[in-house]
């Protein structure tokens, strides 16, 4: 593009767009849509295109009275459906520009990288204001022994459970993997929770509970009590109570995409084809030619052409979904295990289907209810306001960065084998990947995005990062500032390691063993996360990219903070980051928060001094 | 990027898609997936990403033994879904890269751009052969003066309908211009195929000829007779059997968005809350405030809620759009007109609800039947399999063609100010618009997309281009190459002109008014269109973009068509085009179409001459 046209920008954030009275936007609002773009650029007209009812125009947007750093053109436009999309039309000299989620292009674009506005949108508001901090029950604390497996206690798939001592190294693979099992529980958790306080989490995700015979508990066999090894019902209850009472949601992990095999449902289907439960489950040749998960056949797949299993799961009032949610549990949401695979079978694509019910049910009971599913894929189909409230965001977030910090690697189809690309990913890569993914779903909904550096299912960000102390504190920074919500899985704060299942240790308490110079990173950063609305609401903009850093922007009306991320072996020379297209006028004043020094922006230019590998954030309040 | 991967290239087209049997693909099947790179770029491995039931993987395409121009790789997959998905990670030393239907990518896409397998998708194989002709009754042919309207035959919206000599200029402006009828009918349709054979054109659309008040005939009143005008439903049996006769198709306008005020169930409704039809339609208030389209009173918006309005639209044996499918008429498919705005009406957004009603009613009836929308948008979602076979391709072929050969220009919202861009296209963007269209949707279905220089709804192509013939030339040329199926607006072969509504002109029989150059022209490219499997079936592939010129390649088995496209007032310099990207070696023939010209490829390129404005048409029969 012939001219500087970066200092173009709009997001779905509170400068940008100017709703009446809240941040929630109904059917028949008229919406305030605002663009700001530099001084020097040479922006002859500016339109907005919509489709009302599928039916394209194009508006002209007002220039509102002159603004020291910036100029801002807006529009009000009439939300009168579900979904409102929106781009825009930029004249520069005469060149016609599309600004869309994606950034600006000077062709026809389609529809598909639209900004979107969500009407009636039942938006978990608090998970905003929200820092994360996932647990895996059976290895964060041990609150109560009288409740521990028993060694040998019972059988499963072959394998001998085995009661562990709490830190104890686990077996190297296998089955047995599944029945190793070190004690931990709700009242473990119930114990914790001013260490949680303290570090200034705010809400918590465990993994699931309900009973099972494997150590993940994935492999429900009960959906309506929890483990008696975590301390059964009564614990749920204890803990739901001492989390409301310091202001701390819950959510739980949910699994109807498949069950155990144990599960009496199948158990009996599997017995009987006339048995109540037979249509649930999708049997090629009885008793032993069944779907299931990704073909292990101790998860068999719950099919979901089955009406009475829809009751069942989310529908009835006393479904699983639902049943949770009411006292004296109250949970505040779920995580929803492989929702990318729900209701998906082949020829039978109920996914979204099934998601809409579970939505419509989850929302029945609470509307603040978050609704969160795991997806490792692109999860945009569900997240357009009609089913999840966010998905796990590793495809949009999580990979992006160990890809830009490690190397690019993947695996291949069953065989599994093990593929990298030493050449990695570049910057641009890592913004452009992040931007793919953001330009797909509402803003609304880019918000709510659960952000982590690594979880249960995924090696600890310490053991990518072997070790290397500044780029876990860039890893964590920037989960801190970027949009989304962020978790943090259990023990990362304080340095734990672990790859593959084996992320799955078991918490330390011994704080001669943490890292406590990290502990206090996190600490800190999860204060300023939870006390900054630029970083909970602000806007969103890339302001510089290099060979190994970039910068970006964090906005709102009372502040604005910019990000410095570097990855380099040896440190970005001091030198100055260009500003000016981020709207920030000279003479404002930044003070960076790890070593509070100050900054005065000039000539359009911030002065940064020289950084190591790391990042810095520099913080403005307005 | 470092290196030049332009030679990295894959579409859903026949080379690169094979599949077992026919070109028709079931659940079931084993597609073979192919995608080849130039024998010079470093690929180190290939990759493709599915991701069936919601589970994305990687699997390893195998080299295929060597090829002389290019090197293939290939591998099986099986499709179980409706819709498959898939994209190629591809490794060039040692960096990953996504190809999708929009391109490389050095970072990880979403799905939104990936190659698209439809399963039993119910295509109409017909299409793909077709040339269309549009036809706008009133103004093509007077076949039979009895049917003729009578001066003041009616009083419609206070203007009385007039009897206007063929090829007298119509009024000016205003309501006048929709009752002034010249006569046109199905006579005269039926009077001119051995014009329409001659030309070559085996398919013909016919805008309305249901009965109406105004000539354009959108303003339906019974959708259960031909206008007695137009020579009444008899007339439309004889055009079916002499059309079948020649193996030629026919299409017809359907107008289910909304009717025609006089229409019964208006008026019923209207008169009467409790009436059969109230409910199709939907009042704020009593008699006079109801929903229309765009609001036009004289055409009151359908209410797709009703089930009864389905019923009688399109679900019952006897509904409209079955009624015309079966004998005599038997019609070969429908254009649904505003099939962007079907069945959305703010809160109510039930166009694809009611899009999968009418796919699932007119398959029916004929599976081969063809499935056409009019959009001006973005018609993408429509277009997955599951409710329209194509749209008009506005957007997606010809606004940006008329952008890049004149000056960017649209009309902003109701006060339809017409704001023109002087800076206009560039090629680059003419090519990137084409691409973000038809990266969005389907091979099978980009190849049925309805192509136009214009319409009935739009100025006419020699307008646009202000007579040019080199430009004009250059149009139809590129509506004749580039995928999809083309369609001609009646008269613009002989070099009819008109702007607006003025666009429909008499058809003008006097051939010494004809541009007998041009009409040639258009037969011969017809002729070469429905002749050539590289251009009705092949692949698509740009060449080159340079900054007033543009080459891409067709290809298929049998054959390979390169276009060459200028569009400078000053001829673009005698110089070789760059084709080994193409796949094609050195040595390979080509004759050009307009000129008999030969050129052989040497060094990776062909030899190209001077070339004035307008295309060029390398062919090669393999």
């Amino acid at each position: 593009m012939p001219v500087d046209l970066s200092s173009i920008h709009h997001d779905g954030s509170g400068r940008y767009v100017k709703t009446l009275a809240n941040p929630s936007i109904h059917l028949g609002d008229n919406v305030q849509l605002r663009i700001r773009a530099g001084l020097d650029t040479p922006v002859d007209r500016v339109f907005v295109y919509t489709c009302p009812d599928g039916e394209g125009r194009y508006d002209e947007m007002q220039p509102e009275p002159g603004g020291r750093a910036c100029r801002w053109w807006s529009i009000q436009i009439p939300i009168s459906m579900p979904q409102t999309g929106y781009r825009f039309l930029i004249l520069v000299g005469g060149i016609p520009y599309w600004y869309n989620a994606s950034g600006l292009h000077d062709f026809t674009v389609t529809d598909s990288d639209d900004f979107r506005l969500l009407a009636d949108y039942q938006s978990p508001d608090w998970v905003r204001q929200s820092v994360f901090y996932l647990v895996f029950p059976d290895r964060f604390c041990d609150g109560n022994s009288e409740n521990n497996l028993r060694n040998g206690e019972f059988t499963y798939r072959g394998e001998t459970a085995r009661a562990c001592r709490w830190g104890e190294p686990p077996s190297p693979g296998g089955l047995a993997k599944m029945v190793e099992f070190y004690g931990g529980d709700l009242d473990g958790v119930l114990s914790k929770l001013d260490y949680l306080s303290d570090l200034g989490v705010n809400s918590v995700y465990l993994t699931p509970i309900f009973t099972s015979f494997s150590n993940h508990r994935y492999d429900v066999v009960d959906y309506f009590n929890v483990d008696p090894h975590l301390g059964g019902n009564s614990a749920l209850i204890a803990l739901r109570r001492a989390t409301a009472d310091r202001g701390m949601r819950l959510i739980l992990d949910i699994v109807p995409n498949h069950c155990g095999v144990a599960h009496p449902w199948f158990q009996q289907a599997q017995a009987d084809p006339n048995s109540r439960t037979a249509e649930y489950f999708t049997f090629q040749k009885r008793p032993d030619e069944y779907a299931c998960w990704l073909g292990v056949k101790s998860l068999p797949k719950l099919n979901y052409n089955s009406l009475a299993l829809r009751r069942a799961m989310y529908s009835d009032p006393d479904s699983v979904f639902r049943h949770w949610m009411k006292a004296p549990y109250t949970i505040d949401g779920w995580r929803i295990d492989v929702a990318n695979m729900l209701g998906r079978q082949g020829a039978s694509q109920l996914g979204m289907e099934v998601g809409r019910g579970i939505r419509a049910a989850v929302k029945t009971e609470n509307p603040q209810a978050y609704l969160l599913g795991e997806n490792f894929f692109d999860p945009a189909l569900q997240l357009q306001g009609d089913f999840l409230d966010a998905a796990m965001n590793y495809a949009g977030f999580t990979t992006p960065l160990w890809f830009w910090l490690t190397t690019f690697q993947f695996s291949t189809g069953m065989k599994r084998e093990l593929i990298q690309a030493p050449g990695g990913f570049s910057t641009q890569a890592l913004v452009d990947s992040w931007q793919a993914y953001r330009s797909s779903i509402p803003w609304q909904i880019v918000n709510q995005q659960f952000n982590t550096l690594g979880t249960h299912d995924t090696p600890r960000i310490q053991t990518i990062l072997k070790n290397d102390p500044a780029r876990v504190q860039l890893a964590v920074a920037l989960l801190m500032t970027t949009p989304g919500v962020p978790c943090i899985f259990y023990g990362d704060e304080i340095g734990l390691k672990g790859a593959g299942l084996d992320s799955r240790v078991c918490m330390a308490w011994d704080e001669s063993s943490w890292n406590h110079a990290l502990l206090e990173d996190y600490r800190r950063l999860i204060h300023l996360r939870r006390t900054s609305p630029a970083l909970s609401e602000g806007g969103f903009q890339i302001l510089a990219v290099e060979k190994d850093s970039f910068g970006f922007l964090r906005d709102a009306d009372q502040e604005q903070i910019i990000v410095t991320a570097h990855r380099g072996a040896s440190p970005r020379p001091a030198g100055s980051l260009a500003v000016a297209q981020g709207g920030i006028e000279d003479g404002a004043e930044f003070v960076e928060f790890y070593n509070n020094r100050h900054a005065l922006v000039a000539s359009g230019r911030l002065p940064l001094p020289e950084q190591p590998a790391g990042a810095m954030i520099w913080i403005r309040k307005i």
